[in-house]
This record gives C-alpha cells, structure tokens and sequence, in this order.
C-alpha cells in the first residue's frame, strides 16, 4: 500500500550523525524552489508520541526489548497516518528524520532482536508506506565521544559503547530500495550537494520545481 | 517457543462477561488444591502497563487503529515476559484475564483491522507463547445493558452498538486448539463447574494435585 503522489525523504544515522541539520538546509532548499514541503522526524511531537516517548525514556522499570520495538512502532504507526500519508497524498515532499531503518538498526541489529521479526513490526506500523530515498550519514565509532561532550544522558543514551558501535555496523549493512549512504564526516555543505545530486533524477516527476546544485 | 513447564489457563469474553468473578473462584479452587496460582491480568497492572493504558484511554487524541493495537501489544509483550513466561518456567498454574484472542476480538473483528495482522502482532509481543486452554464467556448482545448502567465510561467504552455486537460476533468466531466456549448467562456455580471439568484431562499430566469437581 503506497502512497502514490508526494516525495518521502528519509535522513537515518546514529545520533549526532548531523541528520538535523542536513534535513533543516534540504528543506530551505526545496522550499526556495516552490516545493511545499513537510519537515519532521519520528516519533513525531505528536501528544500521543510525547506520552510513548515519556514509558521509553523512563529509568523508573525495564523495557523488554520486544516492548520497546512495539511502543516505537506504536509511535510510528501514529506519526505515519497522522502525518506522512496526508502529507504524501496532497503530494507534498516529506523530509523526516528517522524511519523504519532506526528500527532495524537500533532494535534490530543493536538490542538483537530478529531481523524478520522487526521487518515484520515495521511493515505492521507502517502498512509498507516505503521511502523513495533515505539517506544514511555514517560515523565511525570514534567520533562518538567527541559530539557527545557535556549532554544529559536518559536511558536510551546510557548504553555502552558495544551497543553504539553495534548501531553503527547496522547502519553499515543497511541495504535495499533508495538507501544511499554518505560519510557524516565531510563538511556539512559538501553532504548537502551530495544530497541534492541524489535527489536530481527523482525531481523530473516527483518534484514541482526541478533542483539545482549550481 | 512455548515454555514447557505449568499450565495456562486463559479467559475470555467481553466486558461483564463475568471473567473476573470465574477466575477469582477458579484461583481459589487450583490454590485449595495445593497448586502454586498467578492470577494476572491483561494489560497487568505494572507501572510500564499502566502507563501505556493511560494512552489508550485517554481523551485528548484519536489513537489510530494499527497504533492501538501496537500498544496493546506493548502491554502484553512487557506482560509475558515479566510475568507469564518466569510464573510458567517455574511450573506454576497461570490463570490470566484476556490475551491474544481479546485482541483478534476487539482489533480485528470490532475495529476491522487485517486478522492476518493480528495474529502477526499477537505473534511478536508473545514469542508464540499459546494457552494450554481458553474459556471464552459468551454473552449475547442484549444483555449488555443490563450489566452496563451506572458506570463512568471511558474513551473505549464510548464504542457504539455495533462495535459492542462485532465483539460478541468476534468471540463467537473464535477457533484454535484449546479454545472452549461456555454461556455466560449460565449461574455462576454452573460455569465454574464447567470450566473444572473441561481442566481435569489437563490434571494428570499438569497439576500438582487432581482437581476433583465432586
């Protein structure tokens, strides 16, 4: 069940990859060029994804892995129906941050959760609505301590570094339909044109106004 | 990946069916007869649970249908897990107030979701996990009013009539091994007799002590 009008963008990476501000330039961007675009990122500010996040984030009981997968799907089933399909289907362009490869990659390959099973889960939430591009901004492990200087941590963050680095390796083995990878470790504005040179051959017919990164 | 040890003992049936009244009397029987009892309840009563619940039963947002279903497993993958699963393993005698089957109730057959997603869901947040036997209380439609007046309803209880006649349709439809149906109109002492008779097969092989009915 695709959405068959709009344009659906997806930023992925580990945190502090730079997906925020990739997705705020890409988004003045396309607007500079006419597009009416919808800018937002899971779970979505949404009350009912404000309260899923508030039982994930807490430290007052464990999660089991299997509920946490099915709380952040519950989100994404929300923020999806809410959101991205009327956005897609007035055929807006999309740019969201995070989508179902977080899933993969951070339930999946990093908390060790089945593959098919979170495939499965994404595919419930989602009802199969599939980005036309997602690009992942990858970071070595190495960078990790040097963005992460000074933060609170919640419980999410306060994962050992096996776990990021299981996260990173995730993101490295991503693959399928519309998933580019780029270095998250070149300059912003160098991302950024690299970004735009990807989305060209989808402007002709998904586009209003073609893109151009002169 | 069913846990090998104890018994599971499901029931199921719409609201004011009289589960909580049969499970209460059939946990007192199993205990007097020496068996080691967990009398739980869906979504069961943990602070994640409980906290999960106040998002479906609020007020202040229209939870999507594929969002609540995930949420309600949420509940239950977190439910199994810190409950059923070690009770089971330890070869107690589990008595628990709805399960899957309330979900194929209520989120397939009354809100008209994909059964097959359901039962995919079901399947996620139990790990498989199967009751050994379930007692569906059946009640017809009409007497739903009578059992109804004075209470303060929530968002879930605002459900029309025919939502009300789908659950009831839903139940009756309900099929797998171990499922048993019993009229819930019956007296208390009838169903509860019922309910000890259709366990004893289950006695020898599971129980600790031989249920007797005499």
């Amino acid at each position: 069940m695709r959405t068959p009008k709009g344009l659906f963008i997806v930023l992925e990476g580990p945190d502090k990859s730079g997906k925020s501000t990739q997705a705020r330039l890409l988004v003045a961007k396309l607007r500079a060029l006419g597009n009416d675009v919808l800018h937002t990122r899971e779970p979505g500010g949404t009350s009912f994804a404000e309260e899923v996040r508030r039982i994930l984030l807490s430290n007052d009981y464990q999660v089991h892995p299997v509920a946490e997968l099915l709380l952040y799907e519950a989100s994404r089933a929300q923020h999806t129906e809410e959101r991205l399909r009327p956005a897609l289907a007035a055929g807006k362009v999309v740019v969201c941050e995070r989508y179902t490869l977080s899933t993969t990659v951070y339930q999946g390959h990093a908390r060790r959760l089945d593959l098919k099973l979170v495939a499965s889960a994404n595919k419930i939430a989602t009802g199969g609505l599939t980005p036309d591009l997602t690009f992942v901004l990858d970071l070595p492990e190495s960078e990790f301590g040097a963005r992460d200087a000074g933060r609170v941590h919640d419980r999410l963050e306060n994962e050992p570094a096996d776990f990021r680095r299981r996260v990173r390796e995730g993101y490295r083995k991503a693959k399928g339909r519309g998933i580019v990878r780029l270095d998250g470790r070149m300059p912003v504005a160098e991302i950024q044109a690299r970004m735009l040179a990807l989305l060209e051959p989808l402007t002709k017919s998904k586009l209003r106004t073609k893109l151009s990164t002169k």
